[in-house]
């Protein structure tokens, strides 16, 4: 080596050695560095930098296609879903005092039909139980008048009384499941929590995040992704006989990213499971109004529990709902709310100490909450309109996921379960060898490079079954089924003739 | 012992025993077991007791007062502060689409006097850089025209230029902190952080949930409550000896509680401390538009930074604002913003990995920084209003700042500095030696006692100082000012019977 090389790769050490900064990827807390949440990774990236691609020239952007599709998250409003009227109505007028007050003190109270009565007086109702309105710090549970509305709501689902004072008002579901992991994952500890695989990578996120261990139990693809006592046992088993301490137990019903809903046998069986190995049970059971399939009913663990009886007096249960899901899609408001049932009470005080180190939950989304589960009734002024809205969305969102999943399963490698809820398909792909070795030469995993030449061929974007964990050996890929009605039909062409081309290059490099 | 007391003993065992419930305060994190937060604490917990008992029977209540004043919490609007009609105006119409549709085709564009017109401009400029509204997940960064909104204002304010991408809006100011918090310290490694004494418990309390060790630098509250570099020194000095690993510095200016205003030599001393000891700089800016003192002025810290030159370019430094204070006081939407400064770009794809995992803040928080960094220009038909709103409000404050801290100097043995900045006094209290015994008899630090004492007399709720940490021997309460005008004369007269009484009998109690 020359001198001058030397001396330069000496400069150069000196020179960062200078620069080393406080914050830096060596001294950041390692378990946010291996935290994965795969939703938004480089797949997301590179939809990004093409969709500025297509902004900054959208006659020449040299791209095969015009817009990106972003069928990688539950996120309806941004494919063009709208949100429901009275509730946006009432939330404006709760916004706005004044805006309310020359509502009522228009002809007909309704400021020239800007607003259905019932939304004027729905808003009224808001600010007198809270005369400081959206501006004002609430409660960290969240303002009480919502709690109510929402243990009125729980009470008439189940057939249960449910108790205001158990519900917490959260920054959309996610917000309350962080909670609940910072809460009984122990730093230094062994304590693990069983979570199906395939998951929602907020949990694998969760548990990395905060030193826990995740402990997988695998769905049954081969039976409709169903949930079984058998496997959980092993999982249960494995995990305590190499030392972690498993603390609780997460089920996503209806299914994310698998999209099945459960059998009432199967929930009980489930809920006995909880009890007979002490576990908490976590219900997220955020897409409890998508349900597609026909037959399909969907019960809240809480119900099943407390219909079984005595069983139910054990189990400690918490279930998250949120305004993100259903038929709303209001994800960008951030509501969600927990129920606590069977918690201890010193429990439920250090969970009421998080939440007030933030203060509270945005007002915003509490309120979003409040409407979601206190829909007009019939007779109110706003109630036909709602209703149509309403079916509206989900008829429209069952058709398209039967489209686009009879679509998927006519497609060469690909087989998809039928639909029965959530807003997503988890079609698994058998990939030609010569694409997993492609793949690999890439450093992708073989689902992330699938998912990465669809992007690059079509912009439509999805997320490689890998980031929610699978079977050894087997890749899928979790698509929403939330494009429009009128654009469906393309994502289902452009995906088609995709994997035709991607199936044919890879099978022909392989003879 | 009876055999049938053993039995009962050994019965009360064992149903303990079958009913141990997994999650209970024994398998709790113990880091949040002992985080303390104690803005929320015994006496919210007291004074939301009594609220109910008045509420329950506004006759025959039986309490001294007739309503709970909560000065404990920096919380205007449930003390009557009106948000400003033009941002309110603004998010009412993003809110509603439909209702904004209607202003627009309305004669004059404003719905018949409902909006002003460039409220309708600003919502229609918002929802077309957004079409797809405030239901949708935005960036995990958040919107895209708000932080280059937030990059104008910082440009503006400092005369140096901000880049939006090193912008992030979050969910309130306190949950950008809980972000640096989880990323910097590592569980298990002897992480610390400079923190002023007294400090918002936010702090300490997110140093203890995420294993931390705080370093305390006090205040010197014999000169306006200064921050002094020799101090900073000495408390790093011991820190290091005892093998902490000090990270970072955190600098609330103005003060919270104490309510001090930087000076510039001071800020251009911290600023160079940090560089020369390589310390992250975080700096609390959240109450920069609350400046009370005469001839006080806010200097950001990035300013200070970036005006001494070399220096700054290796300051690391984020920066901290919130929609909850100054004048507006959306504490309920949860705005906040952190902008980073010489941050490293792994360490910035980790915090937005980080900001990922709960998707993003919500959009009515976001949208609240927009119009709290962008306000309406002159000429604008908004303006003069939102003048006289933003006038009205900040005379006030300073109006309400300087009665209660004259009226608090004349009580015995109540000092209190003269204020600021913020919306805080922290007076010092000497306690006569028997109040301090019946504090310790009752399990109570001293200034919680005074506090108790206070509220159970008057209903005005104020945080003890020992929950902001003070020095040794010392005691202190922080108040607010924020009571209306006409309400603060009758906080006043209270507080005063109160202290007369209070030290009346315990140094009648000494002789």
């Amino acid at each position: 080596m020359r001198m001058s090389a030397i001396l330069s790769i000496s400069l150069a050490l000196l020179g960062k050695l200078a620069l080393a900064k406080q914050l830096e990827i060596g001294s950041i807390n390692p378990n946010l560095i291996e935290a994965q949440y795969a939703v938004r990774g480089a797949i997301l990236d590179k939809a990004e930098e093409f969709q500025k691609q297509i902004e900054a020239n959208p006659q020449g952007h040299g791209l095969p296609f015009d817009s990106i599709v972003p069928c990688n998250i539950g996120n309806p409003q941004v494919l063009g879903q709208k949100p429901l009227s009275f509730n946006r109505e009432v939330l404006s007028l709760v916004m706005n005092r004044d805006l309310l007050e020359k509502a009522e003190a228009s002809p007909g109270g309704t400021l020239g039909g800007a607003f259905k009565a019932d939304a004027v007086r729905r808003a009224r109702m808001y600010l007198t139980r809270n005369p400081e309105g959206l501006g004002a710090y609430s409660n960290s549970q969240g303002w009480a008048v919502v709690r109510e509305e929402v243990a009125e709501f729980i009470a008439q689902r189940d057939g249960h009384p449910s108790d205001p004072e158990q519900i917490f008002l959260t920054d959309g579901a996610s917000a309350g499941v962080r909670m609940f992991y910072q809460t009984m994952l122990r730093p230094g500890q062994p304590d693990g929590m069983l979570v199906p695989i395939p998951q929602y990578p907020l949990y694998s996120a969760l548990t990395t995040l905060f030193g826990g261990h995740l402990v997988g139990y695998y769905l049954d693809e081969s039976a409709s992704w169903e949930a079984r006592v058998g496997e959980l046992e092993r999982a249960l088993k494995e995990a305590r006989a190499k030392g972690t301490n498993v603390r609780g137990l997460v089920v996503i019903n209806p299914g994310n990213p698998t999209g099945q809903c459960l059998d009432l046998k199967a929930q009980q069986e489930i809920a006995a499971f909880a009890v007979r190995e002490n576990l908490v049970l976590f219900a997220d059971e955020v897409y409890q109004e998508n349900i597609i399939a026909e037959g399909k009913k969907f019960n809240s663990f809480k119900k099943v529990a407390l219909d079984m009886g005595s069983a139910a007096a054990k189990l400690e249960l918490i279930s998250f709902h949120t305004a993100s899901k259903g038929f709303m899609g209001e994800c960008g408001i951030r509501g969600g709310y927990f129920e606590l049932h069977n918690i201890d009470p010193e429990a439920k005080a250090m969970l009421y100490k998080l939440a007030s180190i933030t203060l509270c939950s945005n007002t915003p989304g509490q309120l979003s909450i409040g409407l979601m589960v206190n829909p007009p009734k019939k007779g109110d002024e706003s109630h036909a309109a709602y209703v149509g809205e309403r079916d509206g969305i989900l008829e429209s969102l069952k058709r398209r996921a039967f489209k686009l999943s009879a679509a998927l399963n006519k497609l060469e490698g690909i087989s998809v379960n039928p639909p029965e809820g959530s807003m997503y398909l988890f079609p698994q792909v058998k990939l030609p060898k010569a694409a997993v070795q492609a793949a690999n030469k890439s450093g992708m995993a073989a689902d992330g490079f699938y998912c990465m030449e669809l992007l690059k061929a079509t912009g439509i974007v999805t997320v490689p079954g890998s980031g929610f964990k699978q079977v050894d050996g087997t890749w899928h890929f979790r698509t929403t089924f939330l494009p429009a009605e009128d654009k469906i039909d393309t994502v289902i062409s452009r995906m088609t003739v995709f994997n035709d081309n991607f199936m044919r290059k890879f099978k022909s490099s392989e003879l």
